[in-house]
């Protein structure tokens, strides 16, 4: 530096603020970003860790770093905020990365596969068990950067008019199901279909379809599928756990003060766990109230679970023969979630179990 | 404002950043604080979450908010946390609330009792069930405000010498067991015993006493039980999930700008969700050596787990009609541990449990 600039500088800041000025603008930069939600705001809870997330952000820095949420449709489908990310066309968005599989199956490792793992699994792979690099690898590819943001844990296998007592029961039945599950749900011998959530319960009035998925009973029982189909089955093999995530243009993120990247990160954090939690404490109550209004809980017959598992592990096997992305991170999913479930029957299940007991 | 001064202000604001230097000082306060744990180092997981918590809100606040974390005996001793909170000696410790019970046993509902909640259900009830309002009444009594900050998990019953077959294996059995574990053991007939962490192992090897529980997999290696003694049981009845906490004095906590208020939240409950990560990715794998080293592994008997159920009712119940501060809390404890229990055996529980019979 030459000698005058550094008495110029010094001079100007021992009269006021303007050597300390840059760090000041740095530190409270005004930065405004867009996020577009897949869940319509009905879903209270997924729609919901959005809102966290923006609320935090504002408030861990003094309101100067907005995140307005926005709605499926107000700025982009529900479906297309993967794409609007990935352009640049808004900042980030809240979805299940399972809903895009159709581009490439690798996203619903970052989500949920049929016969994945359950939700504390799933966040452990992601803190712990090096899967958030490895989808992060993969997003890179897609100018994304991801962070987990919420779960809804195990689902319900979904709502059937009829009762299903062994695989024969699956042949020919219509159902509404989405993603990966429907591939599932087809190499059992159904016909997925797909349906926006409003249309489901009419063509399930009417019998245009036989059956449909959703989430779980707090989810469940806003739409009043008990009324139109009583059977209500679980687990859900499709989706044992569901992880939602939050995506942001990788421009966006860089262009973001480290420190607003910090608060970002931890707000994640924070609206994961949130989520989680939300559902665990509304689920029970929802559930027992279906029960009262007739729904008739019933667990999917073995052989079903076992042919799934088969079948599964044959189109997984396929996956992996055809799409070297799939196959480097599903070795890790696939090895870590092998390697942890057996764990869980020990000291988690067994003291579930006993528990459960004292309450039947 | 009087005229006169508004001008004098403004001139002072367009020839420099005084205008804007008050929001300046409040966004960049320089805040030094002073962590005190309970935890060893070597606990890398309970004690790596005070850490976490003080690196997030460092890189959150530009390195304006800091937290220096503190091993036992650096500043206070691990069971001196809590005084030295109330008391102002350090603004904030991490603890696990359940050491405390001996004062009041209140404290122990924001951390564990004996059949008590899982991992999942002591999240949802602090985020969503009235958890945390009714444990920080509590603790407003002590100048302390609380934040859950992890779990470990289920945790096993601890290293046995010999196997326990039944009831009458515990009579006069010798154990090393903390807390309100050990009021149980007492009730089964077993002599608690306290002994510090690094004192354990000679006194299992000696045959001093003729079992001990530490918490789970991971950590259990680490001081190598499986040398002296073979049995490893679960689940820990008295331990079926561990919430940790971190304590800030009220005063600290009401002067902290409301930015790092913000950051301090979602930090803490980063560090919450990390650590049941940690535990999930870790303890199978160490499960997995310490079987490979010998140890042998073993349930419970059923009889144990209901004598015990039937004894800590007892105990609750007499707790409850002489302390109003527990019953308040308990009342609510208990109802939503009862209420949520029986849902997690539908899908997440018949989920986990296919999925573990794929690995046999």
């Amino acid at each position: 530096m030459k000698r005058r600039t550094f008495i110029k500088t010094a001079a100007v800041g021992s009269a006021g603020a303007a050597l300390t000025a840059p760090a000041v603008v740095r530190g409270q930069a005004q930065v405004r970003w867009r996020l577009a939600s897949s869940f319509p705001k009905s879903l209270d809870t997924i729609y919901g860790a959005a809102e966290v997330v923006s609320k935090r952000v504002a408030a861990a820095t003094g309101g100067k770093f907005e995140i307005r949420v926005f709605a499926p449709g107000e700025v982009v489908p529900a479906l297309g905020v993967q794409e609007a990310v990935q352009q640049g066309t808004v900042e980030c968005c809240h979805t299940a990365p399972t809903y895009f599989f159709g581009k490439d199956p690798t996203f619903a490792l970052d989500g949920i596969i049929p016969f994945g793992m359950n939700s504390r699994q799933m966040t452990a792979w992601m803190y712990d068990g090096g899967g958030l690099q490895l989808v992060r690898e993969f997003y890179s590819g897609y100018n994304i950067i991801s962070f987990p943001c919420g779960n809804t844990g195990a689902q319900m296998a979904g709502w059937f008019r009829k009762e299903v007592k062994g695989l024969d029961d699956l042949k020919g039945l219509k159902m509404r199901i989405a993603g990966f599950g429907g591939v599932l749900i087809e190499r059992l011998g159904g016909v997925p279909q797909s349906i926006p959530g409003g249309d489901i319960y009419p063509a399930l009035e009417k019998g245009t379809i036989d059956a449909t998925e959703w989430v779980g009973p707090y989810d469940d029982e806003k739409l009043g599928f008990y009324k139109v189909a009583k059977f209500y089955y679980y687990p859900s093999y499709w989706e044992g756990s569901a992880q939602l995530s939050l995506y942001v243009n990788t421009k966006a993120w860089e262009a973001l003060p480290k420190d607003y990247q910090a608060v970002f990160e931890a707000a994640c954090a924070e609206a994961h766990v949130d989520m989680q939690a939300k559902y665990d404490a509304r689920n029970p109550a929802a559930l027992k109230r279906l029960v009262a209004n007739g729904a008739q809980l019933r667990a999917l017959p073995r052989p079903v679970a076992e042919q799934g598992w088969k079948a599964v592990n044959e189109i997984y096997s396929d996956l992996s023969s055809k799409n070297p992305k799939w196959k480097k991170v599903y070795e890790s999913y696939s090895r870590f979630r092998d390697d942890t479930i057996v764990w869980f029957r020990f000291a988690d299940g067994s003291f579930d179990s006993f528990m459960a007991s004292t309450k039947r």
